[in-house]
């Protein structure tokens, strides 16, 4: 049996920190020897320094295990990275300049054009952007999208393959964890509606883009259909729900797109360990898919979607659902590593 | 000093029944002496017969009137209506039938030819469909549209006015109280987003339409714009909050439909006692309107309108929020009452 | 290997049904044979006649399978009963005199005094009240107490044995799946707290006293503490949450109750397959048990206390929590089968 | 017609500055005419310095008014305080200092025993405490209690007047504006209780005795009752529930206890603006009070009650509800001036 490959967890304290240490807990081929975190955690052991929010305990050898500030000294060579955005912004570029391999959730480097922006379901193939930079033995990054934009492009991705996309209506239901902690306050959400998220609209639009954009030479050209995003903030714990319309470049039946979402299943063969059996689950009762009782689909790596129905001003209109701390963030993050496992990028 | 005018409700003990009474307990024109309800409650003070759940005192006149049955026999002339669907469907074309003037919230009659669809700040002309009945002593219907159309169509009457409509796109979320009582069973909703209510979306395109529409010759034609909507519950207790895109005919910038919505008083120096004095407030705050802050405007008669911007699939988005049991019910239905008294047809 | 003993589900479409049939799915011991509900439901299959409310699908072999009459012809010899209560007066005694083993989550006859009100940690040997029916080859009900007493009982039951009660005093926050489907109107319960819930004061008080009574000489000496419960409905999900204060006959310090509540399992070695492994969990953390984090604790089946301190007025105050569907009910009676079969009185 | 008095508010951009705000935007006898804030404020407008989250609008010239430094300098001589509790033990102190009537909201100084702690309808004689310093030209303070204290002890004293007060059972159900803004993050409450709140117990539990202590020769005697206090915080916007349970020292009747209730008047004829007109009010409904109808009885300021039963340990049991940011906080401090301007303490 082979050891296990160190990672660290950067950002190790906040909310999508504490779910990569949640699902990491019994990995079969990561290990979490390394927390690093803001200068007020250093220095302790993580159960002093984490106020932990998760369902299940938190794991002992965790809780003993002793923060180290946010520089890469000390750290695995693979880290995942789950820090807000502004400490991404000067922090991340310090561990890829480091040598490290950063598979990070946070949005600082997502949009760079050196950059893969990954789904492992729609876009693996990005990952070849880092190829010379590996060959080179030099650090480098890889990022999953924003937690709104993955459900979407996951329900997409099949749709777009075999009819090609022209228009995209989406407005989102976001839940509260995707806000981080404290997040929002309980004053601002409970019997209430939010419709505004900083930035958010516009990253859905422009990382939608570029996950079903095409890598050329070298570089991703970004996908060329057009995007409108709302985003709103509703009282749900987990699980953000999107009402789509789409039009397709290529008209398609029900039941074509029924199948296309039926038989996407990319990673079939390739066993990774984090990657839900079927990504799109589509769900056939009428008043689904709701956060309440699906946001768990696949482990909270499937994206489910329902109501599959005629649009009067697009083609189709549908419900998206997906779990935006799991398949949003940490699971993303952790899939990703998993495909670069896979695939070499690790090694 | 007149003797003011008396009205009956019907369907007086749910949820609008109880919001009809509410409004009309200091009325300067209507006073309520009559309440039909169903055989349960007949014969008992309404006290007795419903269980009030509005945040006021139920009025003390109220509390001891008897309940009658939902038959027109001994009601007055006038006759507010807050029936659901199927009981409206065979009771309300009794009242009609027996000389009254039904000013109804349901939707039984709504799209039927002869029966006008109303909102007084959009399309009070259309009132002169029951011109002919009203002279020749015939009992009529006059409508008000669905809690989720109103607040939109409010929001929209002055854009197409100015620029014409081309396509709409409406996606909303909607709050519990719009279901009625017990309605929406807090298992289904607490924590959660329901992406479906029952053929509400098929109410908000063929409605909007009609509202919109023109009356020609006798009749109505459908407004030609598409439209397209998506209905999701909420946790919320009032308040319909509405995410919309619009595709203008005439190109206008966020100043000429800023303007368009502020110079929106159609009803100025009507002096109708529920008309708000500004039908569609413009929220400059980036994160509203939200239900919590501002269901309640003018007395929660008015339409709140925010986050006006550039939509990269139509034109605009902007969000949209009203009150679905005061604007959007039983208030819409006595704007009704007071418009059709100011123009001469409750004579 | 022996074949499974079949079980029938007696109200198996309400939310206390569906969860015995999740807890089910994967018995060691029990198989669902048998699905008895009201006429509504009788002759279709079980996916058609309920509508599913659990996080977990619907296994597919009850799916399909065809919903009885709530008549005792055809059942299998041990039916779990979840019937409302109304319904259970009259339906229950038709099962026992018909020859079957009841065990029943309903009130109807928890104080009957010929009928063992059992949790298998607190009070097994009340059982013995059921040992002569069963010789003489009768049928016989048992029942498990109502959700909010048990997990209360539960937190008592080790210093009721160590230090003997004299005052109890308990205000409850309970969840809203504790009413069934669909229970509370969602209008009534969002951003709410409703102090009422009807009779359940009266159980609470007096189920506690038999659950701790004496089985004397044939039959249950009511436990002679004096209780006092204050019972209020909030908006939560799942789980009970419960502020008790107490008075002990002998002093006993924080230490001494911290050991009863951890040393108490009585039934280690006993393999039961619901059985929680540490019964009562006392967790440490200053704002703990919270029904988010904890209410799944031993799969549901484990009570939470947290917050010992000392009262003012009586002698230790502490909060308890249980999840008030598993261990509140479709759990509580399924244990209570599994400790009749491990005690013999299945067979 | 005189000049108002004018008034300055510390503390002036948190939730209990900007309810004083509210309650005073149309008041007769007091004006806002200074606002101070910490640094982060000191400078701007209040429209920018102050997040409203009012559901009122925010009066207009308050919104140009420029918010002040916490400092003395410049502030006029009453001051209605709404600091936070580690702010006011350092701020307050300077303001009395220099000489200011300081009606404050805040714990800092509640216990002093030279500080009244005052609800005009309990305890308006201790006011008394303050005339030495007030004839001497000093500044001094008034402090309101805890919003958890208000409502119990509202319904407490009359009580204690006829009948004496041996012991006192209370856990709260407490509403998230206690807390504060941002306060309870919505990831900690949305669907859940926290039974904790740092120092509430300790709070009530002495506020309540200082409340209903006798003013004798100089100092406050502190009531000789004893008090258990237990406090939760639920997912409720305004309103904080109290299930109580009392033992009188002398027995009393239902009708006795409600007559208490119903005749306490106290402040009648003193015409205090802000004072309600039934200071307790008795619901008779059976599942009253609660927060959703009720939590706006005399405009918040009222004290609702209901659920009078026999308590099988002591006396009587009942439920309380009062409004925490109203009763509980600005419009008790605001209460608590407009007795000392009626008394002759403001001139």
């Amino acid at each position: 049996m082979h050891a296990k490959i160190p990672v660290g967890i950067l950002g190790a304290t906040g909310m999508v920190g504490q779910r990569f240490i949640q699902l990491l807990e019994h990995h079969p081929w990561f290990e979490v020897t390394w927390l690093g975190a803001s200068e007020r955690s250093e220095g302790k052991p993580y159960a002093e320094a984490a106020k932990w929010r998760m369902k299940t305990a938190m794991p002992k050898h965790i809780a003993s295990m002793m923060v180290s500030s946010a520089e890469p000294k000390g750290a695995p060579k693979l880290v995942l990275a789950a820090l807000d955005s502004k400490a991404a912004a000067h922090i991340e570029p310090k561990f890829v300049e480091a040598g490290h391999i950063l598979v990070s959730n946070s949005a600082a480097l997502r949009m760079d054009a050196d950059v893969p922006l990954v789904i492992p379901e729609v876009n693996a193939g990005h990952l070849k952007l880092v190829e010379s930079k590996k060959a080179a033995g030099k650090g480098f990054a890889v990022t999953n999208p924003n937690c709104s934009t993955i459900g979407l492009v996951m329900a997409l991705s099949p749709l777009q393959q075999k009819f090609g996309l022209e228009s995209i209506f989406v407005v989102t239901m976001q839940a509260i964890s995707g806000a981080g902690y404290p997040g929002v306050a309980s004053w601002d959400i409970l019997g209430n509606v939010v419709p505004y998220i900083s930035n958010e609209e516009e990253k859905m639009e422009a990382e939608s883009r570029k996950l079903l954009g095409d890598l050329g030479d070298g570089e991703i050209s970004m996908a060329d259909f057009r995007i409108s995003a709302q985003c709103n903030r509703v009282a749900v714990e987990d699980g953000h729900t999107e009402s789509v319309a789409i039009k397709l470049r290529r008209k398609a039946s029900a039941e074509e797109i029924l199948a296309a979402w039926r038989e996407f299943r990319p990673l079939d063969g390739l066993h990774l360990p984090s990657a839900p059996p079927q990504p799109v689950i589509y769900e056939t009762r009428p008043d689904r898919p709701q956060p309440r009782f699906d946001v768990d689909a696949g482990k909270g790596m499937a994206t489910v979607v329902g109501r599959l129905r005629p649009c009067s001003l697009l083609d189709w209109k549908f419900t998206v659902l997906s779990h935006n701390t799991i398949r949003g963030a940490a699971g993303a993050a952790l899939l990703n590593a998993e495909i670069m496992k896979a695939q070499g990028y690790l090694g």
